[in-house]
């Protein structure tokens, strides 16, 4: 499946090991994922030169285009919140996992859109297994 | 006019006078302002004990009803950046404000859509005129 990874970058980094993790777990599974990038160490400098527009535009056109939206919401993000509405509002199937500890938004807990799932997870390997779970029920 | 004004409330509440500030000046000129509670340091424990799904509905609800959007984007939120997209979907204007030194997702910043309006504010005094000419101009 062609899976939009989201998670915070100018919010905070302090998870990127575990969206590595995830990512990395995904993609070895055989799906594709082009915001891989965006999990990795390098994002904030590589992103800094690039326009805003261009940026907005390349990540609506790759939600546009794929099959799952998964958000990694521990860290809060007004992209990634902008991003979980937009994939909903044009029926893409949403997943958002985040730490145990972690609360978030009412604004996404509160969400009665069946296309969206929430999961809390206590590590990494149950964060990837419930993106599996979530993948295979589609 | 009935203004939604949005701010960061789980995300972290670092700039609550400057909420406080804004949404004050705005009600002496005679705005209603219906989530003006959230920008009190109250609203963490008044929120705590309501359901997700009625803060939910309560808040689109309240999108819904709204003249105007006005998001102060400082601090990352997933509520507020799911807001935003929310009421430029449904066509409403939108005014995000930050301080001059934050740095605000370019989900945000390279957000082509013309109801969309972004400033960076010096003082509270400043983020009130720049509500007060956005609002004027509509």
């Amino acid at each position: 499946m062609n899976i939009y990874f989201a998670c915070s970058i100018t919010g905070g980094r302090e998870f990127e090991s575990a969206y590595q993790e995830i990512v990395a777990a995904l993609k070895m599974d055989g799906h594709e994922i082009p915001t891989s990038h965006l999990a990795q160490s390098e994002v904030l400098e590589n992103e800094r030169s690039l326009a805003p527009r261009n940026v907005y535009e390349r990540d609506v056109n790759w939600i546009k285009n794929c099959d799952v939206l998964m958000a990694e919401v521990s860290v809060p993000s007004h992209g990634v919140g902008y991003e979980i509405g937009f994939a909903l509002n044009i029926g893409k199937p949403v997943l958002c996992i985040h730490q145990k500890d972690k609360r978030v938004s009412k604004m996404i807990t509160g969400n009665s859109d069946p296309a969206l799932t929430i999961h809390a997870y206590s590590d990494t390997e149950e964060a990837i297994s419930q993106a599996r779970v979530f993948l295979g029920s589609l």
